[in-house]
């Protein structure tokens, strides 16, 4: 059967690896749903003693396709409610190879699993209640974290910190709301005699309305935390641009040197340019050194190639790095005319740097205090930690800078960014009304739409539509 | 503490990832050795529920770095001797995540947790018993199956039927040094006062010959069987060569498009030409297209460079596959001149095909039938199923011929391999003494060396620095 025809939300059994396919001690096979144990009993060595296994308890034996062996195995039994998912599962913990995993996989599907959907585990958790949506994704962003910072605001998600808020903030306005209704049911029993009385109270005096004004306030606190989240999750493009023997390759490759703490590449950026993850306080950026991008014959093709990636580089990156060479007088005041046009327009978008002053004479290195030109050596590392810092800034505060770091509740993913700007302007609304002197009932349905988006950030409101395109971006396994 | 100064052989808690550093959905942190369990505890949020714990359970929790939470895991604790390395040992499931595995080492490594040396997981298990060598060494072929005829024939050894074979023959050679050595001792002791008897019985008869030939007939089996389990195990080197339109390329694509089953690079080869894995009858392949290589101006110093590689590639293939093109009648007759000094001088290295046999006309067809090229179309298909089945007769012939396939205690690695010699070659000295009617005391040593031999292989006799070798070979983790 074709994975299209599989959708989410049944009971079935499912099996799919949990870890890479790739030469290592140890892989995970994770299996769960209706008759998850009998199942993998019916290919496992031990059949009775698995079959009588309790939760959360670890049985050793083999794989067998018929009483072919195929692994020696662990595997680890789960009795729902007390699993990951909720359900009946059992995860196998086999010998690392991919034939190995290939083969624990087929005899897996003759017992009766099929392929799990991307993030089917994970949905299956939302759906028996074990997770909310945005615990849900947070093990998403734990998985795709790239450095140690990210991989601790996605881990406070993981433990609550976001649920719990949205729930307050929900609560907060779900009291407002309830203050609203009771209102207008009182008066629509009470003061169905007297409409003078009820159009005086039920205009321009929303009940609670401090309340409604600190929940939008915490709104707007958490809706301000997302561009700063996904600078510490997603990262930040920073390009190195400048003339020729400026020493941009110095520069990239000192900046590599200091800081070798994203280990792997990112599968899928082009190797047409060099390019680089560091880390730089616990934001991960794709350093991109543009030089080699034009080393074709001017005015050829492959210049002209060269020069259309450059400015896209440029016209996308968060930050430059636009490097003159310090030791040639002229540079600093003319360097800002190479590639004009392809520069961003915002200053606070370049950094301009003064490389190789470890050449200059000092009384040029008086003026370049002076100057909006930060002096650096790539080539000794004099100034490198001051650069460090200064991208750092730069970069923080174009997300509202290092004051909202802090905040330990922060949205994690653009689905919670979208409903919280729903819940605000709904309250924003909400509130304008009230402000006008409108009457309550047109100013409770507002309210309505605020707690609603509240309720699809946690997952308490939802659609099915909207968790398949959620869960469906996950990995497989997951 | 650098890595250089931990040594194999004690039992100091050791940590290490046993699945690759990717963005994926669990990986596993293995611990291993003295007080595992207190220090995994002591970074754990519920420390007295993992001390109470009893082997083979899992528990759910955090793991905590002093009060900041780094992951939600899952810790199976198994209680030595029942655990893989016979230690007390504990692993960590966590979200799959770089930073993630990184932050759970970080904390482990704080607990006073070492990282592992590679194998040491498999080493201890070793040291405790658990395993024999055969079934250590079988832990790494596993891992690094690229055919599940390859993983079957690993699983056999891990399972003991290499141990088993090894100890039963090991059995039969003490068997005939214990008769030769009571014999020795039973002369010395009665027959001391009348040599001639002495002389007489001592010379030219080896106790137990028969049980002796046995041996050393079954250590032939075991030694045959090498060359065709490396073929299934590393696979073979095929390589197409030919004339420029002889439809090279066309045969490397649909050799590639029928088997997909090797679905990863196999890191490290190089990208100068164009090549493929591929699984024929359970072989892996490594296929390779010479088309391309010598594509550069003719004479010059790139097309020069393309030849030395051609002939390098076809010095090591195990199989060339010589291809004519079919339709043009006088290649087939002259198609050997294409480079012949380049061609393996062993016809049975040779498959010559005659491609583009869609475009023949009947006559010609039936003169290739005839002849000792074997009609392909490349571009229909035709053909290719009995060049599949040709090229693994060509490549098993080369290892004993498939009658060697069905032992199912084959040998495994080289070091298996150079004992199974030496055993061997101490049993025939052996015989060959006992022959020439040589006394018995100078027969017994030869026959002891032998036993020796088989000793080391299973591990029962060993020394440190084998030990070191052959364990430095395995993946961290293992």
């Amino acid at each position: 059967m074709s994975p299209l025809l599989y959708t989410y939300g049944d009971d079935a059994p499912i099996a799919a690896p949990a870890t890479p396919l790739a030469e290592c001690a140890l892989a995970i096979i994770r299996t769960s749903g209706k008759n998850t144990i009998p199942l993998v009993a019916s290919v496992f060595s031990r059949p009775r003693k698995l079959l009588e296994a309790p939760g959360n308890t670890v049985v050793h034996g083999w794989i067998l396709d018929k009483n072919e062996k195929i692994d020696e195995v662990l595997v680890s039994v789960y009795r729902g409610p007390r699993s990951y998912t909720g359900e009946d599962s059992a995860d196998i913990s086999c010998h690392g190879g991919i034939t190995t995993v290939q083969g624990v996989m087929r005899v897996l599907h003759r017992a009766g699993f099929r392929d799990s959907l991307p993030g089917e585990f994970t949905f299956r958790a939302f759906m028996t209640g074990k997770l909310d949506l945005t615990r849900a994704e947070s093990v998403m962003e734990l998985v795709s974290a790239k450095t140690d910072e990210a991989r601790s605001h996605a881990v406070n998600r993981l433990s609550g910190s976001l649920e719990q808020e949205v729930l307050s903030i929900q609560d907060q306005l779900v009291q407002v709301l309830a203050g609203t209704e009771i209102f207008l049911d009182y008066s629509e029993d009470e003061f169905m005699g007297n409409p003078g009385v009820l159009d005086d109270e039920a205009a321009g005096r929303l009940p609670d309305r401090a309340l409604a004004e600190k929940a939008l306030a915490r709104l707007r606190v958490l809706a301000q935390s997302y561009r700063m989240e996904r600078l510490y999750h997603e990262g930040a493009l920073v390009v190195i641009a400048g003339r020729p023997n400026a020493g941009k390759s110095s520069l990239f490759n000192r900046l590599l040197k200091e800081d070798r703490s994203i280990v792997t590449d990112i599968p899928g950026t082009t190797r047409d340019w060099i390019e680089g993850w560091i880390s730089i306080e616990g934001i991960p950026i794709r350093l991109v050194d543009t030089a080699g991008i034009r080393e074709a014959e001017p005015g050829g093709d492959i210049e002209k190639l060269g020069m259309e990636r450059s400015r896209e580089l440029l016209k996308d990156a968060d930050l430059v790095l636009y490097v003159v060479d310090g030791s040639c007088p002229s540079d600093t005041g003319e360097g800002m005319r190479f590639f004009p046009d392809f520069l961003p327009q915002d200053p606070k978008r370049i950094l301009s740097l003064r490389n190789k002053i470890d050449l200059c004479a000092p009384e040029a290195l008086l003026e370049q205090r002076a100057g909006s030109f930060q002096g650096i050596s790539a080539k000794t590392g004099w100034g490198i930690p001051e650069l460090a810092s200064a991208i750092a800034a730069r970069l923080t505060l174009a997300c509202g800078g290092k004051e909202t770091r802090g905040t330990s509740s922060g949205i994690g993913t653009e689905r919670q960014k979208g409903l919280i700007s729903v819940a605000i302007q709904s309250l924003e609304a909400a509130l304008a009304l009230a402000d006008r002197g409108e009457p309550l009932d047109l100013i409770a349905p507002l309210l309505g739409e605020g707690v609603h988006a509240l309720g699809e950030i946690t997952g308490a409101v939802s659609t099915a539509d909207m968790l398949e395109v959620m869960f469906s971006r996950f990995c497989v396994g997951k």
